[in-house]
């Protein structure tokens, strides 16, 4: 057996042996073990466990391998394992994200990530995003059908990982998971139509840990299931995880995370303090930044750089394959580079004497060749219009707004004071960080501040699996976030005229960006 | 709906309603309610609870009835109710004897006893005794079909129990059990072997609140069970129950509650201190003062008196039927009656002189004719027997010498520094002061007071019913307790000698008891 976890949910203890001096019951002197062990006052030991608790500690000497769980209230005993049964309890991560559902396995006892695993979130066929399927959840068998497409996904993927690194599924004592409040409410199978309907209202923010058969997970049947608490209707679990995953309670100095998803969400803070805003800047980030490019796949454009010596475009294509279409991150290469060459104007118009031949009009729209007829991987060019142009535009300069209200407006603080820039979700870490500030999208700050998390919602749920002290942790996150709603009002519009302009129309901010021509 | 108790498991709350500016989960205003009201940190809602909780909350207006639960550790919230059901939410206490098992049918609003059922214990049918079933409960299947023996029959009975009061078996949402410390593991269906196998382990001394249904008790889905917790192997939850129906954890002068079963179970304190003594005193009290007589039916004597003119013995049967045997209680009465009318001397032998023809003699053994051929109800005389008689003169001497070794010996009182003595459990209810007084089974005091209990077990048990304060009571009480073995030495046996004689050769201990001869 590797070293145990000092805060991990496996130990291994040794009870005491019952004699006529230390009569107490074997549960009593176990319990002695567990409390001593984990400094609590108090381990639920559920009914099961109990039934032949005499006879398994008498065939293994007094000596166990427990497993166990806290959730925010209480600790819970839920096995016991013979050390010489060789048994590796293992633990189940999710990322329950409205479009794509990532689980991670995970050994209990060191805390390796023992494999990963993605796949579409099933409810997707049902509505594509949280409004359609929230609406769906109240029809009749509405919300059923709905939380058995997850559960039966993730159970179909558990099954998988685990065959795949040579364990039962049986093996699996924890599962916990992250998303937002919508999804939370879904996968627990809870109403959620109040969190779309003024005054918008979840059922539940600190959902308690759960026995995993409740929800229908098919693990060990023993096993526990706890999903991160949410803030309200428009702050997650999700965020809560990458809060934690990022470590952003802990920091002496103020950071951001921004998890750039179908929403641009936002926290700024440190140990002292926390700010978040989340949810679609109105119309401006209606389908959010994400939307515009296709997803990934070979042939999507990924990357677009200026050739230093020509001064002209080179594209990557994921796979090294003909192109096909532009991903976001690839789009905000390509408008940084077509803003650095001049073809794009600070207005972020096609600039015809700078394009040349490369731009087209067709009813009326300016069309931008990217990739000519010949090299694409489709029936035609590949071309970026102004009507897409302008919709990056509106969502670059959005999120601009976003970080200025919340960074200076709310928190105070210039972007300089920002030690560190945490740039989290899928989408998120494709993005240049260069390219994001030469369009104006991010401020001007060192790159060495810029760090790229991943997906920190699968990260926080992961540290969760293997840190009983990450409970304690989540709550004081909670406690200690504030939540501002984003105020669409006159300001607010006003700063954002000024950030539609590449890089700004205040070019001071943007000191390093410099045009090429 | 009925005024609710107090500290009542029922009760009447608002929810505030959700706004813009209290925009918190349907849960979490729930909560804030609920700690409100029952002043304290936390609430645990179980799943199933908050799948449809939006709905419901609106449907009642935000007003509701809630089913609550407190185990010694945390509140749980069992369902809520639209006060305009006019549901009634019902408990069910029990009394899990050896031998007979009692139901209390409870309102949980109004705490008011709806209705009693008393059966047999199923589980006789496997062995009389506790031993005999703990050994088959180490069977293959012998723990199973013991646990379904037990829950099996309290089901029909709580069937027949709720049908007969115009209930459904539904509307119960508790069930609080209180039994020695085997019976307590038979039914919660956990490994018991070790309780009888030196040095007698339990598996578990203080039980967790189960989900009834876990149990197989078929009540309300979310209805929870809660078993009394035990001391040790030898002291059981029905003693816990007892002590708190007795109060006996209260007192402000030491008190004395004495369980006469199958064993002799003495509890002697006050709210300072408690010390407990049970199990059996050796050979000298096996098989109990219970077993000496038949079990209460038609036609059994249960008191025999001294007529004040005659001087003769009047026999009292049950239902006035023609005589058929003797009971406890009677024979009590009966050795009482002969020892002050002469009929037996202080060693307790028959006297010749004295019974003159009511005694013949068979096989070497005295008899004595309480009641002759003509008058009986068999086919023969009803006789008392010297080897009976020496039976009951053990176990009398067996009951004052347990007394005298906790009250004198262990606690340093004398029995004039108690201020009641309560006589618990079937048996000891129709047991005589005075009669026990008189051939010194029971301590010379005022019979003023004694003070019958009746079933404590079953008291207690309802008390938990009514009653969320008696929870933190429960733990109470096993803290405070002090279980003494009771050591058969040589000097218990010097004392046991001393009580074999009638009353006593002490007899300066019994100043009131005066031979009428």
């Amino acid at each position: 057996m590797a070293k145990p976890l000092s805060h991990g949910f496996v130990r291994e203890i040794r009870v005491e042996k019952p004699s006529l001096a230390n009569n107490t019951s074997d549960a009593g002197r176990l319990e002695q073990s567990l409390k001593k062990q984990l400094e609590t006052d108090y381990v639920r030991m559920p009914l099961h466990l109990l039934k032949n608790l005499p006879t398994r500690l008498r065939q293994s000497d007094f000596r166990a391998k427990v497993v166990l769980f806290k959730d925010p209230y209480q600790w819970v005993l839920l096995d016991i394992i013979n050390p010489e049964d060789g048994i590796t309890p293992l633990g189940i991560a999710i990322d329950i994200g409205t479009t794509r559902i990532v689980l991670n396995l995970v050994n209990l006892e060191t805390g390796d990530i023992l494999g990963e695993k993605g796949f579409d979130n099933p409810q997707a066929q049902i509505g594509p995003d949280v409004l359609a399927r929230i609406h769906h959840s109240n029809q009749p068998e509405g919300l059923d059908s709905l939380h058995k497409l997850v559960i039966d996904s993730v159970n179909s993927h558990i099954g998988d990982l685990c065959r795949d690194q040579g364990f039962k599924r049986q093996d699996v004592f924890l599962i916990t998971g992250a998303g937002n409040t919508a999804m939370t409410h879904l996968f627990l199978g809870i109403e959620s139509y109040e969190i779309i309907k003024e005054p918008y209202i979840p059922c539940v923010n600190v959902p308690n840990s759960v026995e995993a058969r409740e929800l229908g997970l098919d693990i060990n049947s023993r096993g526990y299931a706890f999903l991160f608490p949410n803030i309200g209707s428009y702050f997650g679990g999700d965020l809560i995880s990458g809060i934690l995953f990022a470590r952003l309670h802990e920091k002496e100095n103020p950071c951001i995370m921004v998890d750039v998803g179908t929403n641009a969400e936002i926290v700024v803070g440190s140990r002292e303090w926390l700010i978040a805003c989340a949810g679609a800047a109105g119309p401006a980030l209606e389908g959010g930044v994400s939307k515009i490019g296709m997803t990934a796949k070979p042939g999507v454009i990924e990357r677009v750089q200026i050739d230093p010596e020509a001064g002209s475009l080179e594209i990557k294509t994921i796979e090294d394959q003909p192109a096909i279409g532009i991903c976001g991150s690839g789009m905000i290469d390509l408008a940084a580079c077509l803003f650095l060459t001049g073809m794009i104007d600070i207005r972020g118009k096609f600039s015809k004497p700078r394009c040349k031949d490369r731009l087209f009009e067709k009813d009326g729209i300016d069309y931008f060749i990217l990739v000519d007829e010949k090299n694409s991987g489709t029936d035609g060019p590949i071309c970026l219009n102004q009507v897409d142009l302008n919709s990056l535009t509106s969502s670059k300069a959005a999120m601009y707004t976003i970080l200025e209200v919340i960074v200076n407006n709310t928190a105070g603080l210039a972007f300089e004071d920002l030690a560190k820039f945490y740039v989290a979700g899928t989408f998120g870490s494709f993005i240049d960080p260069r390219s994001a500030i030469s369009i104006g999208m991010l401020p001007e700050m060192g790159l060495e501040r810029f760090e790229v998390l991943g997906n920190s919602s699968l990260g926080g749920a992961t540290m969760l699996l293997t840190d009983a002290s990450a409970f304690e942790q989540i709550l004081e996150i909670r406690k200690s976030i504030t939540y501002i709603e984003l105020n669409v009002n006159q300001e607010f519009m006003n700063m954002f005229s000024g950030a539609k302009f590449y890089p700004h129309t205040d070019r001071s901010r943007f000191p390093s960006v410099k045009i090429m021509v």
